[in-house]
């Protein structure tokens, strides 16, 4: 039996000890996709207590994998979202978890408290005092930045609105202290998502930043192209899309307009004309993308906000998502066939919620490499994702892509997280992946030679986004 | 090499050989959705021979999982839902076995022959005369209810029609003999399965039962809710639906009783008919359930009666059904938001069919937890079912429950059987939960706290479903 | 640490073992789908060289599956479907190898290089002179058809178009030095595309071969019967179906003559008429199956052609196919329904590209198995086909088959390839195979009758397929 949690965590082979603790372990971070708030970076925030860090509330987005275990149980909002004390808020959560047995959450957690905090308590009621304590006490020294800085983060992407001033980015750019490049990425959802209430207030908003008002497609396209060159100067080379469902139908500029002008008057747009709108935005965005050498992004697959209710009571992104079951195949085929019709195709970036897309995705990028271009890996199927953003889906993810593509030319993992905690999922996932190289190595379905061995994990933990992204 | 289905059958570590042998073995166990007869429990059937209760056939469903491996090696129907001479049908299907390698029959089979008769002997032609008889030696006094006892059975449901008497389970209720709860389970199909033939002929069978006629919606719902209350009477908790196609869409009385009239005339009803009709009785009942107290079931994703021919010839729930592929995740949202948003959401258990959609069910049931209920675990992802009812159907559903909920609040198996042989699968299910828990910690993935992993197991096994179902 | 593709690749137990070298390996070969060219099978083709032969290109189909790794790796076309030299594109293609781990490539092309060559070393930079060499060297003498010889090949079937005269299968017939029976199969892909642009040019090559012009639905089915017969006279007893998508409605001969007509002059045809058309021709091919006792087998699930531009520039079939996620279970319920229902469908074998489909294909097969006509699985859940035929795909075929239908009756692999040098992809599925049976014996799922385990595994490999094709 092996030690809970040791040293060789998640490491099953000799192989895998020698590839991770030789190769992986090392190797700094990129954190390409993320949710981190570029001001708490900038401002180097500092947590009143573990509570705050570790289960969030209130004022800012907390974690939302650990309030629906809370809700799982039954708890009240009041201790998830709402206003309870701190300290009572961790001890429900320290109660909960050796409930969470199987769930990622369980490790994740432990991880967090050992690599952070250099707790190796379990997590559970007779150790919540320690827990809190040691906590608390390095959470005095253990700032945003600091965190950053202990996870050797080289490199961090947030995800920014269009109509974002960059304020805290462009302060960072300009402080000598930061050790951490931190990038803004562009993330124009809300004027894709014409069908949602907020679309008016959110082209009258980007009016406002453009100064000028936008009353065709035109308009919208000209500010948006206007952003992403303002974006650029800052040093934005991602992109990013939420597709929960992929809409595409080739249409024309006036056709659309037409479409656009409904939208802005909140009239009801059919599924035609979602196809014909955003299939027409997501490839004028596409050839902008490429004309700036940037990585677009695809996130495919969420269904949110299903309790309508809770949305009402406390807003998004709290913990109500789910996973779509649509269909993908032939409209996200048409996108992609779009842009790489005229050759300008940006670097993509696949990623899908719904698993069972897992070969469909990873095998239809697989048709728009970049043959001739000396691109390794045009087009990337994604790390796993969100729900999938565990032991499990990560296997599966690591698999497809090896079956059907080509593994070794993975850019690797992101923590897409809201969290400063969550750089403990890169070294999650190094495990998995070493752990992966190193039964094909001793099942004698790849040969022991661990340098180059090496060099693939090397690539896959930081190689190869440093080339791809061109940080 | 491990003994062929020893005393450690599928329990691969000292971990999960503890937890099933000193926890999970002695739990006793609620069945809380089956498919047997009332009648039959109440008379305590005495079987003819092994023949009968194993196979089935005649005037009795069979086990139609062990009509289609012998229809797929080509045998006749007579040897299967025809009138064969019980001992050349028994025969047959013992030629049969060995072929099944791989097929959970297999282990089905011989642990049926093990646990109800003692038998130790493989299944093969060589052995069929003495399978025969010991087996048919213990039917002299192995009954129905012996059956149950054996198993340390303690609550079980079974599936009743709205229009059912429920005559034996009233008698049943006034049986000092009896040493097993029987509660009837309220399953109303037929009333929301609008488009098939016989929605009239069951309209005419309730409107006897109700005493009077219905010529509306309004009549339908009225004399719904009255049955309601007559089951809730009899100590019904449950209700079941078989949601082949999860139909939803927002409708107003008026306009659903359009749709009702239809219906009533057998004319063809439309896909947005269906999403109106099928979406309103759903919201009704569910609120009524709500009501009541009770747990509704949602069983989501057969394709029945592929062939038609054989429909004709031998009548439904014969072997003659699959799996579906239709989307699921939008419209099961919206209904489940429906209730949701006036707090009227009764505890559920979601079970799908397709295996694909294992992920999506799992997930989207836990954005409607209760919060604030105390109630753990109020929306179930349900135990694998029908095709998926095997091993790795069942290591599939923990491992998404897990990954995604929390496989600890899981209430745990049941047969879904119209056989009284079929109590084995809870020994199945206990072994496979066991062996995966004890993975988890022999893998050190979780604390090899025995005490508390047994209690996991005996929730799951037993006192979960007890505690959710109020038995 | 197991040896790198030693003896025991794959062979994690000793059954397996056994059960591979004892009864596995001996078996002959029969391939009953591929796409080897009829011509180079009679002339007996000698190949310049290993890069003709391992790669493709120019002239003849390559390997589509190694030219997308080269495309992944950023390479251009000259060297992937150009006209490089061949020494390049050889070493091109050796430099990538050590980076496609995890992919079935990595161990196809080293089990090539062993069983066709006798070639030991690793595929990488440094040993590419020698393997040059060696496998040059040996191509002096190993032609088209000493390959066959040298895998023990007894029956092929290759794939052909209605319109084509079988001049090559003709001359082999009464070649008394071919030692391999070459069988045609039927794949009349062209006639039911109707909504392609080159159905009209494909109806006029047909017109040409029967003699007459086809100027309605009535004389397509007259030509395709003629050609039918013609077929089955030249010794062809399997027909292909490319379904990238299940089509199916009822409908009768006159409505659907429009469509045709509307296909002939390249008009719209909307996704209700393709239901139509595409129903009407299967279910006429179908019967006409049934009467010559041919087997169908349907392919289903591509999604063809996705780069426009690439297919403009070399043409299909060159590596730019995907995975479709259409829904497959209704339609293709109600086509084999209709054939069932006058007892005229033919046996059949049903391959799925999606894995997510394995469940609801191979449990809707089970619905229409030859209860008393003998047949053993008379309806096929097909081998696992082309994306998924690696080992995860093969695996999860071989369980999905066995858990919901008898794996025990399995026809068996097929190499679907272009290439003389596949054959070893019969190896590697016997290595599954066995494997797969191996643990079951060894985890005490079944007893370790190793005899009966043996007929199971010379079954699968070649008696079933044998039986059940009649060759």
């Amino acid at each position: 039996m092996k030690e809970f949690m040791d040293n060789d965590f998640l490491l099953t082979t000799e192989t895998a000890k020698k590839l991770y603790n030789d190769y992986a372990k090392k190797m700094p971070i990129i954190d390409y996709h993320c949710h981190l708030q570029p001001k708490e970076i900038y401002e180097n925030k500092k947590f009143r207590n573990i509570s705050e860090v570790w289960l969030g509330a209130g004022d800012r987005y907390g974690d939302h994998y650990k309030w629906r275990v809370l809700r799982a149980r039954g708890y009240g909002e009041d201790y998830i979202s709402g206003a309870a004390d701190d300290r009572e808020r961790f001890n429900i959560f320290v109660e909960t978890i050796p409930y969470t047995i199987g769930n990622p959450l369980y490790q994740w957690c432990h991880l967090e408290l050992k690599r952070y905090f250099g707790i190796e308590e379990i997590i559970s009621p007779q150790n919540a005092d320690i827990i809190w304590e040691k906590a608390n006490k390095k959470l005095e020294t253990l700032t945003a930045r600091e965190m950053m800085y202990l996870h050797n983060v080289k490199t961090v992407c947030t995800t920014d609105d269009p109509t974002d001033s960059l304020e805290w980015h462009i302060k960072m750019k300009s402080d000598p202290t930061l050790k951490v490049k931190v990038l803004p990425a562009f993330r124009p959802d809300k004027g894709i998502n014409i069908e949602l209430d907020w679309f008016f207030d959110w082209i009258s908003k980007l009016s406002d930043v453009v100064g000028y008002e936008i009353k065709s497609i035109g308009d919208l396209t000209k500010a948006l192209a206007e952003r992403i060159e303002f974006f650029d100067s800052v040093g934005c080379k991602v992109s990013d899309h939420g597709l929960d469902i992929v809409y595409y139908e080739d249409a024309g500029e006036e056709e659309v307009n037409k479409i656009f002008l409904k939208g802005l008057k909140n009239e009801k747009i059919s599924s035609e004309e979602l196809d014909k709108y955003k299939g027409y935005i997501l490839v004028f965005l596409g050839k902008q993308y490429a004309k700036y050498k940037w990585i677009q992004q695809y996130h495919i697959g969420a269904l949110r906000n299903n309790s309508k209710r809770m949305l009402k009571e406390i807003g998004a992104d709290t913990g109500f998502d789910a996973i779509n079951d649509s269909l993908v195949a032939e409209k996200l085929s048409k996108l992609l066939d779009k842009l790489d019709s005229t050759d300008e195709l940006p670097k993509t970036v696949l990623y899908n919620l719904n698993p069972r897309d897992n070969e469909v995705i990873a095998v239809l990028g697989g048709c728009f490499q970049g043959a001739g271009t000396g691109i390794k890996g045009k087009i990337q199927f994604g790390a796993a994702w969100w729900f999938l953003d565990q032991k499990d889906g990560m296997e599966k993810q690591i698999d497809t892509l090896s079956q059907v593509g080509l593994l070794s030319q993975f850019i690797g993992m992101l923590t897409d997280s809201r969290s400063f905690l969550s750089y403990t999922r890169h070294e999650y996932f190094r495990r998995i992946l070493c752990n992966k190289l190193g039964n094909l190595v001793e099942n004698g379905e790849y040969p022991a030679d661990i340098e180059f061995l090496g060099k693939i994990v090397r690539d896959i933990c930081y190689n190869n986004a440093k080339e791809y992204f061109g940080f």
